[in-house]
């Protein structure tokens, strides 16, 4: 976590989280970047786990997620651990950078008794420094002899220990409906973020038996509709990772509870997507930028998210300033089809514009009370179709300027 | 201008503009929003001149636009007069918005005895409001009976009248060579800039005689090396308007001159747009951001512009801290081809990385003594072929935030 206090979004304390059998969790103090804190984080898995993975869309990908591609290729979706670093993103450190991330993978394997390509390894902080390995390798023995079922105390511990300039640990779980089986996660980003996942990992976890492909489908869905939908500075990362084992030590398969476990994955990727725009860089404010009327819903959501990435936008969030005029330059500049003379557009439930002219009636000091608020809703009617998408995203504040403008020092 | 103080990248005066014969302008303060200053601007051109323009492409375009673009259909690209305001953009007004844009024309086209279709207008401020005609019909005969040649004064007092939160007028002027004519131009712009023009006006004038279809290419050519290569903050405005006027005034025409008109075009139109980034809100630096090596010129400027709109980049530079790893992730999310194991990386002449990581040597004191200046240039090599592009912008400081989380209060 980062010196500076924690989001005024944050939710009150780390949720109570279900357990997710045969997941045993560890976290130590590498000293790979930061001090006083741990900064490794290991989940093991029994034999057997199927693993699924989303990755950045990145052209400049960094070690680990090159390694974590191979490695599940190699294992046809199995894995027994997840090793993670904060304060270093193994990026851009070129032929050296994917050795590091090799040897991390070996010596967690060796340890553990497991193939090295069932080890797979994410890493987050700064890009373009060698990261150490001897520290990690200094920390491993200590780590392993940690491990510890995944209850409620080691999984804020491993949330705490993956993040960087985050100011609360992310997590959450929920039960799949009709079994004893859970959906469980924890998450790490606040900055870099944006719907193609950006710098953010999450590892979820379920005791429920799903085979890999079955996996992979059920994540990339839930992926779709959670952290691809949200953005705090447009800015996508090397690193992003979201990770999903499912241990099937319940000794029941999502085979049958099918809808249910898909129910209880997109409960907790939504709920942890949530979490990361809360944690937003400098946010004050939680925004939902809903979009209807579009031509399709990947049309809404480009327009959604051209609103939640303008900086116009996000200021005058942050000054609760009712200023919808830049709602409809955002609009303007997504590319999409819209009807500018039916434009409709709420803050909150006050509608600003209507038939793309300022709605008679329109209560400004209404809209600037829903937008003082901490959750803010923005909705904008394009008129041309059915398309509809929601995107997430925090204001632009001075926060966001301190934190980023003094990061690495 | 705004009440804050005056860019720190703003030129020590406002240029020793050229003449154009044939061009007369004038001011008048109209309290149409500001007090205390003019915001109303008059062009009045002699007849058979040719106008050429090139607008917004957002789908929400302004009145104004839409009037500017009919206008010249109807009158084959020949224009007497050019009327702007300032502080109000008549945008997002619906038909009351496009009526007004019309009365206006027809009112300054009544006065100067021109037909209508021969005024273009062009309006910038706050969107969604009521453009009031009356404040515009009151000025327009003291407006009228103030037209004076376009001498240097004349030329300050437009780029003035013009402006909303800029801190600083615009000119540039430039000699044809091998003429007796000029090129000149005043611009507007400070935020909402993105390459395809954003909130920014400019009116650029010549006395050369270029007819309508040539015109119009030529600025066509120009605005897309020039205006349509400097993004502030990635917004893309309802209201962007560029117009070249060509009078004819000096005998002489582009068709006999036509390398040394688009040059002193091409001169002028560079100036103008790098003196918008000079004042982009907030800017403590001008930043240029070439990309070479990439697989064609537009791949390099949609590279150029990715770096150039990171906030992180930007936020980087306002701290003149050497994070190279954030041009990194930058040419990464930008999805155009690039090999991220040939990427080289220069912050002024340092080169920070080589072959896909950190360079053996790199100074970061030297990057860093180079971010400490005003004009800072970034070159990233993308290493699979021969493309090339550069886009200019500045970075992201508090002042952005101070600027447009206040800036209808």
């Amino acid at each position: 976590m980062s010196g500076t206090s924690v989001s005024p979004l944050a939710p009150a304390a780390f949720p109570a989280m279900l357990a997710v059998a045969g997941v045993r969790l560890a976290t130590a103090a590498a000293g790979i970047r930061y001090s006083g804190r741990d900064d490794l984080m290991l989940a093991e898995m029994p034999p057997g786990t199927s693993v699924a993975g989303t990755f950045t869309r990145s052209l400049c990908t960094a070690a680990p997620v090159d390694w974590c591609k191979q490695a599940l290729a190699a294992s046809s979706g199995r894995g027994r651990a997840i090793i993670v670093n904060s304060g270093n993103a193994n990026a851009f450190t070129g032929a050296a950078g994917y050795r590091v991330a090799e040897h991390t993978a070996e010596a967690v394997a060796r340890a553990l008794g497991a193939p090295a390509h069932e080890v797979l390894v994410a890493s987050t902080g700064v890009i373009g420094e060698d990261l150490p390995t001897g520290r990690i390798d200094g920390a491993l023995g200590g780590l392993v002899a940690g491990l510890a079922p995944a209850g409620p105390r080691a999984w804020e511990a491993a949330a705490t220990a993956i993040g960087t300039t985050d100011t609360f640990p992310k997590g959450a779980s929920a039960p799949v409906a009709g079994t004893s089986a859970h959906v469980a996660g924890i998450a790490k980003g606040s900055g870099m973020i944006a719907p193609d996942m950006a710098t953010m990992l999450a590892f979820v976890f379920t005791d429920l038996a799903v085979d890999p492909p079955t996996a992979q489908e059920c994540l990339a869905a839930s992926v779709e509709k959670s952290f691809n939908r949200i953005t705090v500075d447009s800015d996508t990362s090397t690193s992003d990772t979201v990770l999903l084992a499912a241990t099937g030590t319940s000794g029941q398969s999502a085979a049958l509870h099918m809808a249910d476990f898909q129910a209880a994955l997109d409960a907790v990727t939504l709920d942890l997507a949530h979490q990361i725009v809360r944690d937003g860089e400098g946010a004050t404010k939680f925004v939902a930028v809903s979009v209807t009327g579009a031509a399709d819903d990947a049309a809404a959501r480009a327009i959604a998210r051209a609103v939640a990435d303008s900086p116009l936008v996000k200021t005058a969030l942050a000054a609760s300033d009712a200023n919808w005029g830049r709602i409809v330059a955002a609009v303007g500049k997504a590319g999409q089809r819209a009807d500018r003379d039916r434009l409709a557009i709420w803050i909150g439930d006050e509608q600003c514009a209507d038939g793309g002219m300022p709605k008679p009636g329109y209560s400004e000091e209404r809209a600037t009370a829903h937008l003082l608020g901490q959750d803010v809703a923005l909705r904008v009617d394009v008129g041309v179709g059915h398309g509809e998408a929601t995107v997430w995203t925090c204001d632009l504040t001075h926060g966001y300027i301190d934190i980023n403008a003094g990061y690495r020092t």
